[in-house]
């Protein structure tokens, strides 16, 4: 763990063909046995404190790298550096996504630390990020209790490419008006192979069953 | 009110400049007597319902159009349509703002109305909705309690470009760790101009506040 933390200011891709950069760092990730988790959400879903849940949960058994995408700030960067896994910030310079060869200087930045499972937390938002594929191996979302069932209709793309979603703040679902069975449907309707996992970053409930599902992906690929 | 909502498909603008593109819708509806409200907010943090009350507290002062910007569905025109207001949903085609030429395609349907108060629902996205001066008098946006304090440190540009600031959901306010003070102090820092209205658009609370604001903003300029 370190005092500071690092800010990457990370440059536009040069590369036009995003999907062929993203197929070649996934074969180059493959190859040095990395696992790479790409974290998306709308912006306050938990998305930082559910990596501080997963790292504490994980960081025994795998060596663990954080990026933090954020177009300013390095609030999150910090947080994630207090778990003492390594952490760094990769500042967007406005834009609202990143793609592949943004994804590699993140990358390129954590080597030389031997980690073996790398997490990228992408800039909240619920469209762009999901129309650039980072090169990740699995895609995971949370979507938030607070900001309705009906998500999935809304932003069909994110629902879509996403292996994995996290329906996240179950604790104060009896204070919203969100349908638990609804959403799974809706969820479904726009991927019906997307596992679906309810949990509550706050107090850790159903995180068990998010990094169980996590570690089978990361010991499958590495 | 229509039973069927319209719904248009936006092209992209064919404008380069779009300040100056917007400097001239701006104009345009000066002349004409139209306020443009421009509202932007994170995916659910309740504009849909915030402009249902909205809509509800000013439709017998002003003739009212909305335009629910969508990357896909006609959820939100739907529930703005029962308010009995004209209400069109504007398809981005999975972009995920708006710019001048594309709310000013919107404005043409609206057209033959002879509405005073136009009301258009951005793209729920925190980043590139403030990139685009859309021709809007005013830019108003709703950060949610359920998002955090920190969201003006996080989406500097967002904060800055907005005239007024609805925080929203504070009745669940107990249920979170969402400090109003600091929140306050977080707009500040961004925008030292920023009008901010703490409401609740389930209950109602602070809509009196919030709409004598816009009825100020609307009288000035029509």
């Amino acid at each position: 763990m370190s005092d500071t933390v690092r800010i990457i200011e990370i440059k536009k891709s040069v590369y036009e063909d995003n999907d062929r950069e993203a197929e070649a760092l996934r074969a180059e990730l493959k190859e040095k046995g990395i696992f790479l988790l790409n974290l998306m959400s709308s912006p306050g879903a938990g998305k930082t404190t559910t990596l501080t849940r997963t790292v504490g949960a994980l960081k025994d058994r795998y060596r663990i790298g954080v990026m933090e995408a954020d177009i300013d700030s390095d609030v999150d960067a910090r947080r994630i550096s207090e778990t003492g896994v390594e952490a760094i910030q990769l500042h967007t310079g406005g834009m609202c996504h990143l793609d592949a060869g943004m994804t590699k200087q993140g990358l390129d930045e954590l080597a030389g630390k031997e980690i073996n499972l790398a997490i990228l937390e992408n800039v909240g938002n619920l469209v762009c990020p999901a129309e650039f594929d980072t090169g990740a191996v699995k895609n995971a979302m949370i979507l938030s209790v607070p900001e309705g069932d009906d998500k999935p209709l809304k932003y069909p793309l994110m629902f879509s490419v996403c292996d994995v979603v996290l329906i996240n703040k179950i604790d104060v679902a009896p204070y919203f008006d969100f349908d638990m069975e609804k959403c799974r449907e809706n969820i479904t309707l726009r991927n019906p192979d997307a596992k679906v996992i309810p949990i509550c970053a706050k107090t850790g409930e159903g995180i068990e069953e998010w990094t169980k599902w996590l570690s089978e992906q990361v010991d499958q690929w590495i």
